[in-house]
């Protein structure tokens, strides 16, 4: 079944918190890799998932491989931001999911974060794993429904 | 003069905080944006410059336009992360980072930050400006020794 | 008008994000004060004010003079926490506001904040001065309902 | 051996970096929270000790259970915040430790956190321990030198 890169799946928003923001009066440019996380991970819970779970009692999380953003106007104290999350791509062991920021109907970043399916192991480090089977099911269905 | 976005312009260290670290056991990705941004500023300190700054009276910053960051390896509490930066391109108005991060001599991340060189006016928002001669003056230097 | 330290003028939530977790997955002990000044903000909003705002030209800021918290149980990725806001004391510069953590109906945290109205001057530092009279009504009137 | 919570056990010193900033110009009240358990971290590693170490097989670690800063001047970007560290009290289970916080020979904060011992098992959460012998040894005699 294939998904639609650009189907939202996820529509949420945030309001900047003062301590998001830096002296130059903006919201600091790494808070919008914060907001991306969160904005995935309500997206897992509206499935009923998240980055960090079981699965036939091995330990399994979501590291990032890569996360880029474009940034196209400042954002404020108190201003609220929405978010649009997309599934870019779902592959094998790994997931790509895009997010659209805007205020007040305004693009103002742009931004994507990979991720790959590993099961962690304490002091043994991380191991790539296929992403187990319930959880690309619901993948799939967000990005594709019937 | 032409700048060479290979040579190295500074390399630092941080040894990873106790906070820095998430519930998988690693360093959370968006700490590498700090890193990043931190490493630019210790660079811009060893040529007497900065991200803040003052022209001719005016309040400039170098506000960030696009980010971006690899990851290949974890990162754990207390590890030592090596970094090296370059000055992958110098434009009118912008500047392009790259950042290479290592541990034990093995890459762990690789990153960039783009940031253009703005007026910063309270209650006015930014606009985008030539980076002022001085300043562009010593990055070509630091980029591309005699 | 005396003001009631007990009553709670404002209750709130947050779901803990998984950037607020550390490798002893549990949340680290300084996202307490962010979601302190957050529900502190919050209730500002309520009231139509806020940390950072305008008199009479001047800008004002409310820096924090003492925060503390004390921790009863750890909290964790994805728990619903409930923050309940006090103003414990409204001075004539000064204010200060008193958290509750609830988690599942258990006490897990309780925190205070204090900060100082300051008039914010670039270059200039901060010189601490009255709370507005239009500021101090509405913190009055929040405390200490009719 | 009765420990001397005067006695500075650690000096170490902080540059402020541009992401520690906020919209008011100075270091975020939360950032020295932050960097209280650098420094602890710091000291223990003086010690060759962690906030996170094994014991008899047993995973433990010094969650928090209070902390505490008083701020008495503004912190800007780039200064040097140097810190000195005290061990103010050291109980069977837990730990207190003292920070002052200067400036240019000016104090500027005063924190204190303190920690309990605990042993950590993944999905039962967290249970207070007594120091083990071989921590404490360490502690008392960096607090008390012969």
């Amino acid at each position: 079944m294939p998904i639609d890169p650009a189907r939202v799946i996820l529509r949420t928003s945030r309001r900047v918190e003062f301590v998001d923001t830096d002296m130059a009066g903006i919201v600091h440019f790494s808070n919008f890799f914060r907001w991306m996380e969160s904005a995935e991970v309500e997206f897992l819970r509206s499935l009923d998932l998240s980055v960090a779970f079981q699965d036939d009692g091995d330990k399994l999380g979501m590291p990032r491989v890569s996360a880029s953003c474009d940034y196209l106007k400042p954002v404020r104290f108190q201003d609220l931001v929405e978010i649009a999350v997309t599934l870019r791509r779902l592959g094998t062991k790994s997931v790509t999911y895009g997010f659209d920021f805007h205020k007040d109907g305004a693009l103002i970043a742009r931004g994507q974060v990979s991720s790959v399916c590993c099961r962690v192991r304490p002091g043994q480090g991380l191991e790539a794993v296929a992403i187990p089977p319930a959880v690309r099911t619901r993948l799939e269905q967000a990005a594709c429904p019937p």
